[in-house]
């Protein structure tokens, strides 16, 4: 005799093709939160996903407002005191498509080619919101009742959720959970299931330095006048040493030293030098004396010039020697960082080596904080043997580089952790023409998720 | 009884009024040669300047047109095989008007306010060309036979003069001259006559680095990749020591160094610290340890950083590392530094400094060698008796800082000397709104241009 998870597998099964067409649906809306001529477009995507989990048999299904796109809320009732609660997190827009000539079809009329589904979205994440959602219809319709799922559908990730802080203190005890579940990181490849327990966090700044009252003629000046756009080099070029590694004062005092253990976990993943190499199409690689780029990149911080501006940069020659000189600056964060005290650092060091020949200002962009889960905890457990169930190998345990701010939000202002996952592939040209998603894995990640929820209801709560 | 000079001075005096309105028609035309749409007007600006050379009675006077905008040629006969010949230069161009809202008055309806004449072009260089016709003018009409006057007035200084070179080549016998009077520098104060001896030269780059293939993610490659940008700012900032020199390999060796007497005439001119202070708006100096800043400006090469442009300059926050960064570079030149010589010095220096994790182009802009003129030349002299004549005070000599690329040009191409002086002053407001002519200090520059041409022409040639 089946039992209610076995049944609920083979539900799954049978609404296999009901989901792919529920996700085509899905898909064929544009929903580009970047582009205001799109705004109805992707209030169309909130709404088509509010039916979606109506027509799952999800009881409470909300549209609410935000300052921009709107949030679809949703959740099952609680079915006791203790009962463990799940807070689904995905987003319902997507990039926008250009170049679109690169396509080799309509970005929004998805087409199976292969083991693949093309579409704008279908990646990041459309796909893993669907993948989700199969997984709770096959749930629910095998009687699943012992845990509370609320699912949280933002429309402006791709904008870097610029509403979202405000409307997660808004509504604090309607998003209570133990835990959030987001589908947006992804598996290093089609066999190796992932989970990533670490992000970088992020302090980014813009530095302005002011020197003469205006643009002077470089003939008439030059040589009198200290140049902004060369101090601005000098400022930047003073923030590393010959090793690779921050000037900053303090910088590293808070950086938790990688153990023994960690290094050689991080060294087996299949993240090598080729790896990065090929990735970002160099020849060479650079980074911070004494550490693997895998670690540069997962578990060291690092200042980066996001961008430089100064003077004259058309076409041509303007000899001019410029009253100004900006660079964007930002830090990426590992624990125990803190972004203000970044700030200080960056701000003690420019108090020290600007000179007095020019006047600074520095300006926080963006901060969030780095973040470490605990790879012990249950429902880290429960996710973990739901993945091997599926693909019969222990799930790949990663830091990523970067930083994804709703689990930054999540944490500072509800004190939830994120599990992160997802069934995105490092080739899913997520952000770039022709993405795709991988169907195979992507009807795995269904059913992992689907073992994860058993796990957690069979768990019976936290404890 | 009065000489031909004292006739030709009376003459001058008699046509004062003339000669005013003449200015003002002149400028009436706006002939901003940098804007496509006055395309027609610069011309008008052309054939206004041919009439009113016919008007003068200089016999030849033509057309010719280049690859731009026109140029204006006229010439008197040259009365013997020995006599001698003057090319005057001048532009008929001139800067744009925005900001028009600082403009107190239509730019192309000249006002006077007290001693100003106030319009766009009034002083650079409308104004300096009918003070030296006003001279042509008193010296035709008195008799002036002995001199052979060539004039060379072109449409396109203000937009870098990019027709002049092959116009030069294509006209050079028609152009022969001993020497170019070249009214467009100026006076240090209207009661400084001041001839400009020397001009730095000018080498212009654009370096530009590449790194990875495309923009990357700063958090999934930042700490692995070499980031362009910083490696600019640090070659950038390697190009200066800490004494304010310039490192390129070689880039003094052929400076030649101010002679004492040099150096205590340019501490006499009213050029001091807070001159350059005020001037560019800086509360504190800066450059080469051991010179001052009149030194630094005009007799001491420099290195600037005229514009710098890497990744994500907009409003907020973008977490990119770049693929590539870009400056715009450029070298001050003086006597005998060669710009094809800092060009491989340049070359040199990235060669041994530039990192193998990025891959480096150089691209050459703009040259012209600096120049450094003879002050006991027969024609110096000859200019010098004038303007002390007129002002009852010997002219200051002064080195410019700056370039002014047909005084190259001519060198170069023709082998012809450039007198360089003029009747502008500081405050003229050149290239900004409310640009202005000092009357007075016009009419006194009529008169001793007058001086200068009776002075050659009694000289009776050269040697």
């Amino acid at each position: 005799m089946d039992g209610p998870r076995e049944r609920a597998l083979q539900l799954l099964q049978a609404n296999q093709e009901e989901n792919l067409s529920s996700l085509r649906e899905f898909l064929s809306i544009p929903s580009v939160s970047t582009e205001p001529q799109r705004a109805g477009e992707v209030r169309r995507a909130a709404l088509w996903l509010a039916d979606r989990l109506r027509g799952l048999g999800v009881p409470k299904v909300e549209i609410l407002e935000t300052g921009g796109h709107p949030v679809v809320f949703a959740e099952t009732p609680r079915p006791a005191a203790a009962a463990p609660r799940i807070l689904v997190y995905g987003h319902y827009d997507v990039q926008p498509v250009d170049p679109l000539e690169l396509w080799e079809h309509d970005p929004f009329d998805p087409v199976v080619r292969d083991e693949h589904l093309v579409a704008r979205g279908s990646s990041d994440m459309k796909g893993q919101i669907t993948a989700v959602l199969a997984a709770v219809q096959a749930y629910l319709g095998s009687g699943g009742r012992d845990l509370q799922l609320k699912f949280l559908f933002e429309g402006e990730e791709e904008i870097g959720s610029p509403h979202l802080p405000e409307f997660l203190g808004r509504h604090r005890s309607l998003l209570e959970a133990e835990v959030c579940l987001n589908p947006d990181t992804g598996m290093l490849g089609p066999d190796l299931p992932t989970i990533t327990y670490g992000l970088r966090g992020l302090a980014y700044f813009e530095l302005r330095l002011h020197g003469p009252q205006r643009d002077l003629h470089s003939g008439a000046f030059g040589g009198a006048v200290h140049n902004p756009a060369q101090v601005l080099c000098d400022l930047v070029a003073g923030m590393h040493d010959r090793r690779g590694r921050v000037t900053l004062p303090g910088f590293y005092d808070r950086v938790l030293p990688l153990a023994p253990e960690e290094r050689e976990a991080m060294a087996r993943l299949p993240m090598n030098e080729a790896f990065y190499r090929d990735g970002a199409g160099v020849s060479e690689l650079w980074g911070e004396e004494g550490y693997s780029p895998a670690e540069r990149v997962a578990a060291r911080p690092t200042l980066e010039v996001n961008g430089l501006l100064s003077g004259f940069t058309g076409k041509g020659s303007k000899t001019v020697l410029p009253a100004a000189a900006m660079a964007k600056l930002s830090a990426r964060l590992v624990p125990d960082q803190d972004p203000g005290e970044v700030e200080e650092q960056l701000r003690a060091y420019l108090r020290d080596r600007a000179p007095s020949t020019v006047r600074w200002e520095l300006e926080r962009m963006a901060a969030g904080p780095p973040s470490l889960s605990d790879r012990d905890s249950p429902h880290v457990g429960a996710l973990s043997r739901a993945m091997e169930a599926v693909w019969g190998r222990a799930p790949l345990f990663r830091r990523e580089g970067g930083s994804v701010p709703v689990t930054a939000f999540l944490l500072e202002l509800l004190g939830m952790e994120s599990l992160l996952t997802g069934f995105a592939l490092p080739d899913d040209n997520a952000h770039s023409p022709n993405e795709r998603l991988h169907l195979p894995t992507w009807r795995r990640g269904s059913q992992a998720v689907l073992h994860f929820l058993y796990n957690l209801a069979e768990r019976g709560g936290w404890n």
